[in-house]
């Protein structure tokens, strides 16, 4: 089976220059969305889009596209990421799959390939979250709800500047859906944010599918006393109630659901004084999990549990559930021609759920979509010390090109 | 046997005056040493003094004394607490001390008693240590170094406006200290702040040593990481060692330990967020008693548990320890004073330990110290909620004449 490759020169200098937009010292970028880093990064999207000959299209809600038409094509195969990072984050997360899928587009130009379907790098909008997490992907697939526009992140007036400085409206990122018809698949790069690419000796991870997430807000209620004058048997602490729960779930994670993953990422104590009974306790659980069953039964017993160590520690105890996000498989066909692209080019890949979210979970729910890991050093990710060797950016870009060909008919 | 009793009247209406300097909405007071509040209830002090026709005294340390000479003593005993609060606490800690002591002078004055020594309500300066703690007592005691002026509590320009609106200097508060064998003895009536003499159905408590302090500063560490993508089994997650800790303690506590108490005020989680893995949780771990050596006992069980958990979830471990306060065992005669006064009165009285620190401790190490306790109402304290009933509050001044009666030798 005949392989096409990407110009690694041009792929790697093309990474190497976008990493200088946006720098911190530590060798990360800070590119939240809409900041200076980030409109200038979109910037040079445009002038490489424009040096590469390809036809540049900005939609409503933001999303830069650098397009290859196909003359006879009526669908576009979308490859693509984000250019935007968490504060202060890594120079690969997001940027990889957009300068990828650029490469990607050049190769298959440079080659004077003739594809059934028009090729487009796609550039979301705030796949961070910065304002509104996913902004622009799931602008494309029509599911942003106008109530959101009134919540975001950081705030009203920091969002409407910063739509302001992008010259974009709320109506227009309303009206930026796509027709699913008009479109022939979506394929996406990311690095792995994980080690178990790097646990198993694996090139290339082929995301089954990406994971759901179930988060609570917990609140365990005692009563602030004097913590000397106060005997041991009759406080309510809740600090005991929190750290019980916080043990308990590990345990009942463990033990019970090996597919899911638990975390308690934050306790903030009330009044918080060394010689202070703790009034309260705000925590946070989150559940994550591609498989919902799984997630429905550790969602039952962690809150049961909740519950009990309440009991036990004499506490009040409130949980106040944030929106849920369902397991998104990828497509079938997607996956295949990822796999068969890896096996074509050499390169040990192994099928894995993504613990993170990524604009895939948007495209999927209007077309064929697809997405590749390539390992994380370290599993570090959404820092400056976020790292993926040059070689393993070049077999994903490599992987990700003869996937696209395949999703596209041409292989 | 005789006994003396206040005017119950003057002493409650002293009371509910006093409660109206730096009234806060909920019932409290709000007097922080130096605050305008804190002054204008010494301003009264100094007006009741007056009105009682006693000698006011107010040494280099802003500590205010009202005095009852008699002719020929050479020795002072002295009677009080203190008149600052905690921010927004209650109407109680510290002011019912000194209104008591006030009362005691004035109603051993009003009975024409003549006795061997000079009697002194004493009103000391920031017991509650909003810029230096027990600064009044433990500068009359002498033991206030000159290192501590630099590091006050709430840093040195609100320390030194404090000490020009008072009129002080920290040459003057070195100063301050007074000659041991000048003092006859010292008594305070405080409200327990806790709950041992509502469970016990007590009316008085005698206070047999004031509890010793050691605490700490924990600092866990793990590694922050994406709560999604990096596997349960890998991960260092520093609330998990903290959690494991704050329960270990308590279990430690209360199986080997029960004259001491242990607190864990505070768990600060970085970087804290929903869905990162915390890589470090800063908490701090008090033991209190009266017991050295069962603090020494405790302590070292207890920071053993801490590196053991630290361990077990591959967690760093930095400990931090704060200073220490040793237990301040009350004087022989000073509770057998007390506590025949109670009997004498015929209410009900035990010997208990004081869980907080008080000025008494500082007196202790010139003087003949005595404390005792009246009940608060649900054990609060340091709140605007706190409360002790009126007919308890008399019950105290009337114990605290007759023990002072006794302390000065006339019963």
């Amino acid at each position: 089976m005949s392989t096409l490759t990407i110009n690694t020169r041009r792929f790697l200098q093309d990474m190497e220059t976008l990493s200088q937009i946006g720098a911190t010292p530590q060798g990360g970028v800070n590119r939240p969305c809409f900041s200076q880093a980030h409109l200038e990064a979109r910037a040079w999207f445009r002038q490489r889009s424009n040096e590469a000959d390809l036809e540049l299209r900005i939609d409503s809600a933001g999303n830069h596209s650098a397009i290859l038409r196909q003359e006879g094509a009526s669908q576009s195969l979308l490859v693509g990421s984000h250019l935007d990072s968490v504060p202060f984050g890594g120079r690969y997360d997001g940027a990889l799959g957009v300068v990828s899928a650029l490469e990607v587009i050049r190769a298959v130009k440079d080659a004077g390939l003739r594809l059934p379907c028009h090729l487009e790098v796609i550039d979301f909008t705030d796949e961070e979250g910065h304002h509104l997490p996913y902004l622009g992907s799931r602008a494309l697939a029509g599911f942003i709800e106008p109530d959101e526009f009134q919540q975001p992140i950081h705030g009203r007036p920091k969002f409407e500047t910063g739509l302001a400085l992008a010259g974009l409206t709320e109506e227009g990122i309303l009206a930026a859906k796509r027709n699913p018809a008009s479109l022939a698949g979506y394929l996406e790069l990311h690095i792995e944010q994980g080690s178990r690419l790097a646990t198993a000796d694996m090139q290339i991870g082929i995301v089954q599918a990406i994971t759901g997430i179930r988060s609570y807000h917990l609140l365990f209620l005692g009563k602030a006393n004097h913590a000397g004058t106060t005997p041991m048997q009759g406080r309510q602490d809740a600090g005991l109630g929190a750290s019980a729960f916080r043990l308990a779930a590990r345990e009942i994670a463990l033990q019970s659901a090996p597919d899911c993953v638990v975390n308690v990422g934050y306790m903030n104590f009330s009044p918080g004084a060394l010689n202070v009974i703790p009034s309260q306790v705000e925590t946070g659980l989150e559940i994550r999990s591609t498989n919902e069953a799984s997630m429905d039964a550790l969602e039952a017993a962690l809150l049961a549990q909740a519950h009990k160590e309440a009991q036990r520690f004499d506490l009040g105890l409130e949980i106040q559930p944030h929106p849920r996000a369902t397991p998104i498989h990828m497509h079938a066909e997607a996956r295949a021609a990822i796999s068969e692209s890896a096996q074509a080019l050499g390169l040990r890949a192994m099928e894995m759920p993504s613990g993170a979210g990524h604009d895939a979970q948007s495209l999927a729910k209007l077309t064929r979509a697809g997405m590749l890991f390539v390992p994380s050093a370290g599993g570090i990710s959404h820092s400056p010390y976020e790292f993926t060797p040059p070689e393993d950016c070049v077999n994903g870009a490599n992987v990700l090109l003869n996937a696209a060909l395949r999703l596209a008919g041409h292989l």
